[in-house]
């Protein structure tokens, strides 16, 4: 599972700082998590495939963090794209780039699929044979849902030689990496755990911006492999986190703390702050590993 | 006069390349001419003040000339711009925003004035003192316009060793700025031309992108100090110009020769051109003050 940061700077622009939009890989999948204005440059700056882009999973509707759907979308048009795009987001985001496919004339030469979302409870959004996406709803100043991507436990692994020892026939494999016993042409049965070994304990990565502390999330994202909690501001601003919705390197240690999360991600960082590093000092007061988001970078989960 | 170079390259992104937008300073004022994706992110870049540009022109509604003008938007907002923005494009920009501020619960701290265009024929749309912005319709695949930016006559330069010679009172320049003899207290009459100097022939700067080749412009941007063409191609690739309503640069070169123009800016270059110096090389076997635009560059007019 690997994060590429595309852009993780609050709203406010610096010539050196680009709004928030990720790609996270994962069993061979590529999401796009939000789409700030600029994502389809930057996708070209770090050589990543528009066209593996199918699913795209935008938090909420404010500009920063989708005002770059609309030009990803024209250019994979203009790149003749015909595989379906399915778009992930609170209720009006299609009317936000139909609007716009209208008013500029485009013809688009692939379907767009949208999910538009309302519910203020976490639901299942999305599932395949490897993975489940999950929102998580956050409270910001307009609906927002976070998103955790959960990897399904895997099959067991089959020890080759062990299975080979007792002569067991190739259709029986998927059986035992299910967990089966083997049953024996001559009746004897061969316990699982002589012919299997532990598959890798499934990863999952929360995608959780813009939030207010918001508690309440533990208990969801409990035991994440790597949490991407939003961190606009530090502790000598947290009289602005009301009023903005937004939340402190502190708090976002205190959540990944409360969850026994394996990683911490910290983004989405005010413009007053000159350097990053105070963010990351502060999150580890209450929280061992912490990773600052940087433009570029690509983090291992 | 004076231009500065935002973005020049057409829609197909590259991630060292920004589409279409450009600030045009003359006369103390400050305009904006297109908006591509990235224009803010620009603007910091190249430290161009947001407060400064109160008029926006937009040519035409394709993606790559007018995605980043929502994001310039909200970031004044978010600035706390107070000053009225106007805005100059073909019908339907005003949706285009007020979709977008409305989805995006954006709550603008300024005004927007927007003035819609769809006529065929040229139009002044700005005046002032100092200058006027006329419409030079061109021809692409979407209702398109061309901006003509014209300084009026500046007054007569005042002679002011002469004028103190003959005692003429302060009250009385204005009338020979303007042209105007003077008649002293004892009934003679000094001629305007022993009083002043002629003033700097007015400049213009003609803004015409996106456009088929369309010599009939000719008339209207004739002896223009500056004019920017569009050059998506060059003369290998003709015969894309006709489906895809775009110029070469040998057209752009044309319309320059037969504007008798001072100056010929070249720019939306195709993206399937590695280098610029076939653009210049192309332009200049008609015409002989060519000069690229580039992604940063300042032009003089």
């Amino acid at each position: 599972m690997k994060l590429n940061i595309l852009g993780c700077f609050s709203a406010s622009p610096r010539a050196d700082a680009h709004p928030t939009s990720q790609v996270l890989t994962i069993k061979n999948r590529t999401f796009l998590l939000d789409c700030g204005e600029g994502t389809q440059r930057q996708l070209r700056r770090y050589k990543i495939s528009f066209a593996k882009i199918k699913h795209i999973f935008i938090t909420h509707l404010h500009g920063d963090h989708v005002y770059g759907l609309i030009g990803f979308i024209s250019t994979m048009s203009l790149l003749k794209r015909k595989k379906d795009l399915h778009i992930y987001g609170p209720k009006g985001i299609e009317e936000l780039i139909r609007v716009q496919i209208r008013i500029t004339e485009s013809h688009l030469s692939f379907p767009i699929i949208f999910h538009e979302l309302s519910s203020k409870k976490p639901q299942i959004i999305y599932e395949d044979n490897r993975l489940t996406v999950e929102t998580v709803p956050l409270n910001h100043r307009i609906y927002t849902n976070g998103y955790l991507f959960k990897e399904k436990p895997a099959p067991r692994k089959l020890l080759i030689e062990e299975v080979e020892k007792y002569d067991i026939e190739v259709s029986f494999y998927n059986n035992i990496k299910a967990g089966q016993d083997a049953v024996l042409a001559d009746g004897r049965v061969i316990a699982n755990k002589k012919l299997t070994a532990d598959p890798p304990t499934p990863k999952s990565y929360a995608f959780c911006t813009d939030t207010f502390y918001k508690p309440d999330i533990v208990e969801q994202i409990k035991n994440v492999t790597g949490l991407y909690h939003e961190s606009t501001f530090q502790e000598d601003n947290l009289h602005r986190c009301k009023p903005t919705k937004h939340s402190t390197a502190k708090q976002a240690g205190l959540i990944a703390k409360k969850a026994n999360a394996g990683k911490l991600i910290l983004g989405h960082y005010s413009s007053r702050y000159e350097t990053l590093t105070g963010f990351k000092t502060e999150a580890e007061t209450v929280f061992d590993n912490v990773v600052l988001a940087e433009d570029g970078k690509t983090i291992d989960i």
